[in-house]
């Protein structure tokens, strides 16, 4: 039996690289995945010929184009016919299930929040980051979505983080660390012990608090913080491994012996580079939203334009946003 | 001209390998610097032997140990007789100028503020840590003695990892950063905001928005942010360096080839390793205290306390709590 076709719309004039790289991922998405279609949004004479010229792929002209460097929340509510706010259009009224873009995060949030909306009782979407710990892959939220966070939120993200970790990444109990600055349950800023102790009573999954060495070691599933810190803990661990890899690089070029050694494991070690690049998770879910939204990085690529495309379609078929909603509901309940 | 001699009183009790660990670390530290003198403080029946066997280091006896778990105020409070306690009176009394510690961090921050005592104006303590940034170090603060933060404290971390970076690192006019989650100064969370307008208003040298990444690029000499986040970058970048080590060896293990590659770059690989280890810089410094105070990591072998110790003494020498208090009664007049 096919697979019923899942319809995303992208964003082709979002991101550094935008439209070429977009649209050489939306031709490689749509060459090995046949139950994924696309609507293209964009400039007409961007998204007209390249719909025409592939099958499985519709256009939707957008005439405007939000740039990185805007302020969101106003660019949202001015550039109606922008290709960000045209896609997350075609996701609330149905004619798409999922939304990919990898231009301006702000726009993205504020488009996906103010026009496909939010799902009933979240009080604020998280932006997740899938970072690739050593042991298994750990999903990080809140990294950016909101820098300015009750403990409350940080309860629906620790939800809506282990239901994308058990629908999506087959994770049947996630464990969900509060990232915080010591273990016990006393630790950390007043914000943190708070959050620790409203997770500890209503968050099922909860295996108390999370250290920075820990998002990368793959001992929590999902770990939580509001967005400052999320944001900034991502970028540390991109400069991290970025710094890494130019001092190792100074060593493979250090001598003829290094030179001759860096030669025989250069292609392995390309591998653990690319396993750390942003561009192989595809992009950042947004959570609690109605809809598949993700968010790829600014410098995107063709290889993870076409990685966020598929991870949409995935959170699609998982239907990630409906489970929110209804675990959400039942907790409720209780 | 010989230097004169600079007195490091060392808490031989803490660190997960004391006391050998921290006893070899005092042999190798006066071995190599006939200008440094040690008074070791702990049990007598360790100290008093030791020093007996070595020049320029005198015993301290101090009955009780605080352990790496307890309670750092209440324990500070109650042992009394607790080499981290005694170490920090006798820089009190000026017995000592500085105090060398592998121990309970907690507690060596609660002692100093008690017992060494605040400069006058500061008003909170911050731990600083070096960080092995690519183009060059960078001194992160606060790494963990204040959780909670007001602006104005970020203000003065400020003030006081300038003097650190030009006193101590030969920096004449130090590049200062705050924490945030983006580079325009609107940007971040309400506090970070806020922490913007005051360090733009009252902090030379201040440079703007650091983000995560740039805590191990060198492009900002001191960056600045709160006990909470400064906490958990540290552990993110230690998490993030063991990670990646961990996938470049699986990388050396996976093929014959891979094998030889490995062989002709580990020792100069190692180098890298050591660059990024705690251990090398040897402590955290805790500036705002009258006296040199550096806390080691728990883990700390020989070389990471005898660097520890070295570098409590380069502290005195350069006189930055003297240069904080002067720099801190200057501004107040302006």
């Amino acid at each position: 039996m096919m697979a019923e076709l899942v319809t995303i719309a992208v964003d082709v004039m979002g991101g550094d690289n935008a439209p070429q790289a977009v649209l050489d991922g939306i031709e490689r998405v749509l060459a090995e995945n046949p139950d994924i279609q696309v609507i293209a949004c964009g400039l007409p004479e961007v998204v007209e010929p390249f719909a025409a010229a592939h099958e499985r792929c519709k256009a939707q002209a957008a005439s405007e184009v939000i740039a990185m460097d805007e302020h969101p929340a106003n660019a949202v509510r001015r550039k109606k016919d922008s290709s960000i706010v045209v896609g997350c259009r075609l996701v609330k009224e149905g004619a798409a299930q999922g939304f990919f873009s990898a231009g301006s995060t702000g726009a993205c949030l504020s488009a996906a929040t103010l026009v496909v909306g939010r799902i009933k009782g979240i009080k604020r979407p998280a932006l997740g980051q899938i970072l690739p710990a050593y042991e298994r892959p750990t999903l990080l939220l809140d990294v950016g979505a909101n820098a300015d966070c009750k403990p409350d939120y940080l309860v629906q993200f620790g939800l809506m983080g282990s239901v994308f970790m058990r629908q999506l990444m087959g994770v049947a109990a996630p464990r969900v660390g509060l990232l915080n600055i010591g273990e016990e349950e006393e630790k950390g800023s007043e914000f943190a012990v708070e959050c620790h102790r409203q997770m500890k009573a209503a968050l099922p999954g909860f295996s108390g608090n999370a250290e920075g060495r820990d998002v990368l070691t793959g001992h929590f599933d999902v770990v939580v913080t509001d967005g400052f810190t999320g944001n900034v803990v991502l970028k540390t661990v991109e400069g991290a491994s970025k710094t890494l890899f130019r001092y190792i690089k100074d060593v493979f070029m250090a001598s003829p012996k290094t030179k001759v050694g860096a030669l025989l494991v250069k292609a392995d070690l390309a591998e653990v580079k690319t396993k750390l690049s942003p561009d192989t998770y595809g992009g950042a879910p947004l959570l609690g939203v109605k809809g598949a939204v993700l968010v790829g990085h600014g410098s995107s690529g063709a290889l993870a334009v076409a990685n966020g495309i598929a991870k949409a379609a995935e959170t699609v078929r998982a239907d990630v946003a409906g489970v929110i909603a209804a675990t959400l509901a039942e907790e409720a309940v209780q």
